[in-house]
């Protein structure tokens, strides 16, 4: 796996190239920090996007859902799919209505999927608790067989893959805009975890767990 | 346009159908609550996701970008569309690594978009900026006559659409989970802004107007 993903038809960025990156570690970045992805499939040429928690494996990304989930029966059987992952960073307040903006992280992985069954599976899952909750997979009971009978793994190579990113304050603005009275900036915006609420069907539940004392965005600082 | 969506072959919900809702209300208070949309249509087979902000205006969603970016473009000439707007709102921890889960609100809308223009397309524009930042149109310039030439609106009808939600603590532990020494429970989150940065070319850098003093989450408490 190369350091720099290679540009395809798909993944090229064409608008706004300054914003593009094709490094791995960049993508890794954005993609350990994220909780979900949206998953794009088309069916007869009518696309459907769904909001998926997921995981990464080394050059790998892992999906997963029920085994009766026809999403996860159309991945697994090759079909076409667009996995984008967004990370919000802050709102870009400028003098003209259009040219404010939003600051974000984002990269689009395109590709086929394939299953993964067995112990590898229930790698996986254990992969996918720990994206989104590090640590955790140590705290909870991991897959046994009937957990992998009910349940569909797969894995998407992150190969074809481009982040898109936009960071920074506004552009400047037209010489007629800078004589306007209009504040200008950014905003920035954070992802922030409350306190964690037992449900009392689990032990101590005065005592949350050390991968909620506090949770860690993923990836994050 | 109806209370309630009639559910399609696009949009009628089949896993985890009780998680599902058709009402018109619930949809638009999750698309009011949401900065990014993930826009989805497919060329030749292969699908292609990507963020976009948005506004919504009473029962039609506002898109837009350059009139020079290929997405516009394929909007506007009819391509079939899947518009997602994903909310995050907590971590669901239980006994069993394969039932963590969570807590989301997710909009999907399908159909087809078509070009807004002339007065319609600056009045959309605003809607999308006061959309992601309440009341900042009345602080920034509205779009000229020049920014429309370069700017690219699309809208879509809201009406073959379903909402899905996950809300609520984590499903029942198996009896054998159940003795499990494990804490379970949710972790709320939430989106929280920090204080505005100025960029210093705007107007009293020191005094962030009403619009982000301070910023709320748009549609939020």
């Amino acid at each position: 796996m190369g350091r720099v993903f290679a540009p395809t038809d798909n993944t090229q960025v064409r608008r706004k190239p300054e914003r593009a990156s094709y490094e791995r570690q960049e993508a890794y970045a954005v993609l350990d920090e994220a909780l979900v992805a949206h998953v794009g499939f088309a069916v007869d040429g009518q696309p459907f996007v769904v909001p998926m928690v997921f995981g990464r494996d080394g050059d790998r990304l892992l999906l997963h859902g029920s085994v009766a989930s026809r999403i996860l029966r159309a991945l697994a059987d090759g079909v076409r799919v667009c996995v984008t992952v967004t990370l919000v960073d802050g709102l870009v307040l400028a003098h003209a209505q259009v040219n404010h903006s939003v600051n974000y992280r984002c990269v689009m992985v395109v590709g086929t999927a394939r299953l993964v069954d067995g112990d590898a599976a229930a790698a996986a899952l254990t992969r996918v608790v720990d994206h989104v909750i590090p640590g955790r997979s140590a705290e909870a009971r991991p897959a046994d067989a009937a957990d992998l009978r009910r349940t569909a793994v797969v894995e998407l190579a992150i190969e074809e893959a481009s982040v898109k990113a936009r960071v920074g304050p506004p552009a400047a603005p037209s010489a007629a805009d800078a004589d306007l009275e209009v504040w200008t900036g950014v905003v920035p915006l954070t992802v922030v975890a409350g306190s964690p609420v037992p449900d009392g069907q689990g032990f101590a539940p005065d005592r949350p767990p050390a991968s909620v004392s506090p949770w860690r965005r993923p990836g994050g600082g």
